[in-house]
C-alpha cells in the first residue's frame, strides 16, 4: 500500500466550492496532479495542468487573457483545452506544445474534477450530492483544504459514528450510539450503515431543534458512495409517531455531508456540510451549526482532526501495522473493499497486457 | 551505523522525573517507542504503547478511567498491563487485543522505562543513580527533551572534561582540566575517567563553596554506567588536607549527573542534575546552580547543547566520516566499547539460528 | 541527473562579497561543501573545511587566535593551511590531522573559492567579471543566499530576456525584447545572446537616463561564462547615432552581473550587480537602482525568485518530466551544453582507469 496511490484516479472528486472559482486563476492539487482552475467568460469552469509545458512553472503564478492563460515567465498562452496558442518570438507553434486539460464539471454548489483518463469522465457519474444544492435542504459548510491524512482516514471515521460518544463526548456524543446494533448494507457502489435509536432521551442538538418534549427515535442512516463521498442522514422525531416505519413527518431531518478528495496519498480536502430541512429561514441557526461544525479549532470537526492527524502520522511511523477491526467498522471495511475494487480494475486497465506479455 | 539503532532495547532508561508522572496520560517516546505514562491509583507508575491495538491513534489523545486508559477515538479500554478490557458495541472482546506494557519502575526520582525484552527486565540492573536521591547529596535539575542529538554524543561530551576549556571557557573552563593527565579504568558494565589537579588555584565558583584561601587540589571522577548514565564526582579541598589520598573532609564535593535517554538515533532526552554535599541547606544557592546550568540558552548546558546539535548536524551530512580520537577520548572510547558488546549481544540474541540457518 | 552533481567542481565560484570577509570566521557552503572563511592578519582570505579533524563540529563556531582557528569543542587548533597545530593534553600531533583547505582568491571585489582539486585552481580560470570592480563601471548589488534552487534555472533567466516582459512586465518588460530577432555565438568557454532592437520607444529607465528624446536602438549582449557568471551589456542609444554599427558614445550603457554558485544540487547563492558607465557621481541612483533590484521582495530580482523557486518546486515534484525548448532557449541551451562538457570532463578524470577496467 505504501508503493501503490491510495486513490482511484477515474473518478470525479470535488476540487472547489463553485463561489471559490471566478474569473481569476486558483491552484489546487487534487490525487498529485497540481491543477489550475478558473472560470471562463462563458461561465464553464476550466482546469489545467498547473506547469508550463516550457519549464513547468506553475501557471497559477500568470494571468487570464480573456479565457486563456498566459504563463507569468515567458509568456506562453494555453488555450482552456490547454492547447498553446501563442510562442515567445516564434511564429510557429509546436503542436505538440500543450498542457494537460482535465474534465471537469459543476453540480451541487461543487467544483469536480476527474484525473483521470478523460475519455472515461461521464459527468452521469458524478457522485449524489444534490442534498448540497441549497434547495430543498439549507445549510452552509467548509472545507479543510490539505488536511494531514488519508483520505480513507475520514471515510472510516464517518462511517462509524460510535466515535461520536467518544471524540465528542459533551455535544453529539450518546451512548446509545455506542449500545445500538446497526446493519450495513451495500451495492457495487455504495454501502450503507442503519442505526435506529428508539425510544432514548434526545441529545441537546435535537431536542431544541425537534421543540417537543419526550423520548424520541433517533436515526442515522450513512451512505457512502466509492470512492470519497458519504452522506449521513440523521433526525430525530418523537417515539411512537411512526418514523422507523418511514413517517418522519413528525420529526427533523438533516444531512451531513462529505466529498473527501484525496490531495497525496497523505493529505486531503475535506469538503463537508451539515444541511437540514427545518427552520430552513433561520440564518443565525445555520451560521450555528457552521461554526459548531468548524470554529478555528473548536468545532466538532475540529476535534476529529486532531485525531485524524494524529492518526496518520502513527500509521507514518508504524507503516506495516496492520489495522485491526471491531465489529463497529463493518461500514467502513465495506467502504473500503469498494475503493479497492476500483483500484484493482485500474491496475488491470493500465497494464492491459500484463497476461499475454507473461505467456 | 546507519542501519542498525545505535542504541541496546534491554536497558533501563529514564522515561520522565517521578514528579512529572501524575493520575494523567503523558506521552514519551523512548528508544523510538511510542510510550504512554500514567500514575495509577495505588501510586505505581504504568507505561502502555501509545497506540490503540484497533487503528493506531495515540491513547494518550484519551484519558483515565480509574487505573485504565479509554482512548479517545472509539472508547476501547485497556487496563495498566496493556489488555483491552472494553470494545464498543460488542460483547465478545478479541483476546489478542492488547497494546504493548513496559516495565517500568521508579527510583531515585525517576521513571525509568525498559523498552526490550520484559522477561529480561530485572530492577535490579536499574543503574546506580543514587545521588539524585535528594537524601544525602541536595540539587535539582532538569531535562533536555527532544534534544537533536545522538545520545552517544552527550555521553563522549561528558567523559572528556577537557571541553570545558572551549565550550565553558570564562566560566567552569580552566587550562589545568587540558594539562593534566588522567587514567581510565573499567569494569563489564562501567568506564571511570580520573583526574587529579593538585596545587591549582581554584575556579570561581569551587573557591566561593570552598570558602577558604590558597591552592586546592581539585578531581574529576567520572563514572560512565552503560549505556547512558554519567555521574561525575567533582569537588576542590585545600592543597595539603589528603583528598588525593582519601580525606576530603576540609573539601567541597559535587555531582554532575547525567540520565540520557535515546528517543531516536538522532535525538534524545537529557535528564541532568548537579548536586552536592554542602550548603545544602541553602536553596537559593541550590536555584543558582540550576540555573547556570539550564537557563533558556544562557546556562553552561545550553553552550554544549548548541555544539552538541551543530555537530550531529555535520555527521548527518557526513556519514561516511569516521571520528577521529585523540587521547583525550580515552574514556569515551570505553563507553562506547561498552555500549557496542550490548549491541552485539542483543544482535546474538535476535538471530539465535542464523548460524544454524546458514548450515 | 538526480544523480549527479549539477555542478562542475573544479571552477571558481564566487563565495562571499570581500567587504564580508573580516578577521572573524564566515561559514558558507560552496558546492556541498562545508566552508569557513576568514581574513587573515596579512589580509589574505583563508577557507577551511567547516568541520573539525576530530569530531566533525563546525569549526565557524570557535574563534580565531592570530591567523589560526581554534574548534570551540576541544580547542584543536588549524592553520590557514589546514594542518593541525595543537591538540588538548597530547604533545605529540597526529601528523595526518588537518582539515581541508580550499583554494581561495580575491578579485572584483569578490571572494572566489575553488571546491575541486586544489591542483587545478589557477587563478587565471577565475572569470571576467571586471564590470563590478567599482573603477569604470559603477554599482551596488547583493545577494540572494541560500536561494531555493538549482543555479542553472538562473542562467536560463538570464539568458533569454524575454522573460523581462512576462515577470517584469510593468517596469523592464517591453514587447519589443519578444518581438527582436537574436543571434547566438559561442566559444570553448562562453555564449553570448546579441539582441538589437532598433528604433523603438525606450522603456522608462532608459528613457529618464538617456536624457534625451526621441526613439532609441536598445541592445542587449548577453555574455555567459561557464559554468555561472552572466554579464549583460545592455543600454540605448539615440536612433542613427551609430550604437548598432560600434558608436555607443550618444547612449547610456550599463551591465548586470550575475555570479551564481551552487549551494546544493537545489539551492544557490546569486550575487548580482548591476553597473553603469553614466551618472557614476550620482549615489542617490545608484542607491535607486540597488532597491530597484532586490528590495525585501518588491524588486525586480525579487519577482524572479518567486518564479525561480516555484520552478523549482515543480521540478522536484516531476523529477522525469524533460523541459522542452523554444527558439528563446537557444543561448540558456548553449550555457547548459558547456556546462555538460565541463560535468563530463570531470567524470572522465574522476574514472580514468574506467576504460581499461573493462577490457
Amino acid at each position: 500500500m505504501a508503493d501503490t496511490k491510495p486513490f482511484p484516479l477515474n473518478a470525479w472528486y470535488a476540487a472547489a466550492w463553485s463561489h471559490e472559482i471566478e474569473h481569476a486563476l486558483a491552484p489546487r492539487t487534487v490525487c498529485e496532479k497540481d491543477v489550475v482552475l478558473y472560470r471562463r467568460t462563458d461561465g464553464q469552469v476550466a482546469a489545467l495542468e498547473d506547469a508550463c509545458w516550457h519549464r513547468l512553472v506553475p501557471l497559477s503564478l500568470g494571468w487570464l487573457d480573456g479565457d486563456q492563460v498566459v504563463c507569468g515567465y515567458h509568456g506562453l498562452v494555453f488555450n482552456a483545452a490547454g492547447r498553446c496558442t501563442y510562442m515567445p518570438a516564434q511564429k510557429t507553434i509546436n503542436p505538440s506544445a500543450c498542457v494537460r486539460a482535465f474534465p471537469v464539471a459543476e453540480r451541487h454548489r461543487l467544483v469536480w474534477l476527474w484525473p483521470g483518463d478523460p475519455a472515461l469522465a461521464d459527468p452521469a457519474k458524478i457522485p449524489d450530492f444534490h442534498w448540497n444544492d441549497g434547495t430543498e435542504w439549507v445549510g452552509e459548510g467548509g472545507t479543510y483544504y490539505g488536511l494531514k491524512c488519508d483520505y480513507r482516514l475520514i471515510i472510516d471515521n464517518l462511517m462509524d459514528l460510535t466515535h461520536e460518544t467518544y471524540v465528542h463526548a459533551g455535544s453529539i456524543g450518546h451512548d446509545a450510539i455506542t449500545d445500538t446494533p446497526f446493519g450495513v448494507t451495500h451495492t457495487d457502489t455504495t454501502a450503507t450503515v442503519t442505526r435506529w435509536m428508539r425510544g432514548i432521551e434526545p441529545p441537546p442538538f435535537w431536542a431544541k431543534n425537534l421543540g417537543k418534549p419526550g423520548l424520541v427515535d433517533r436515526w442515522q442512516v450513512i451512505r457512502f458512495e466509492a470512492p470519497s463521498i458519504v452522506a449521513g442522514d440523521v433526525g430525530v422525531a418523537p417515539v411512537g409517531t411512526g418514523a422507523p416505519e418511514g413517517d418522519r413527518s413528525q420529526g427533523v431531518n438533516g444531512f451531513f455531508l462529505a466529498a473527501i478528495t484525496p490531495e497525496t496519498g497523505r493529505t486531503c480536502h475535506y469538503f463537508w456540510n451539515f444541511v437540514r430541512a427545518f427552520h430552513k429561514e433561520d440564518e443565525a441557526l445555520t451560521r450555528s451549526i457552521q461554526l459548531a461544525h468548524a470554529n478555528d479549532g473548536k468545532g466538532l470537526y475540529d476535534q476529529d482532526v486532531t485525531v485524524l492527524e494524529a492518526q496518520q502520522r502513527a500509521i507514518d511511523k508504524n507503516p506495516r501495522t496492520p489495522f485491526y477491526n471491531l465489529n463497529i467498522d463493518a461500514g467502513a471495511l465495506w467502504a473500503r473493499r469498494l475503493i479497492d475494487r476500483m483500484l484493482a480494475a485500474e491496475e488491470r486497465q493500465a497494464t492491459p497486457l500484463a497476461g499475454a506479455a507473461a505467456e
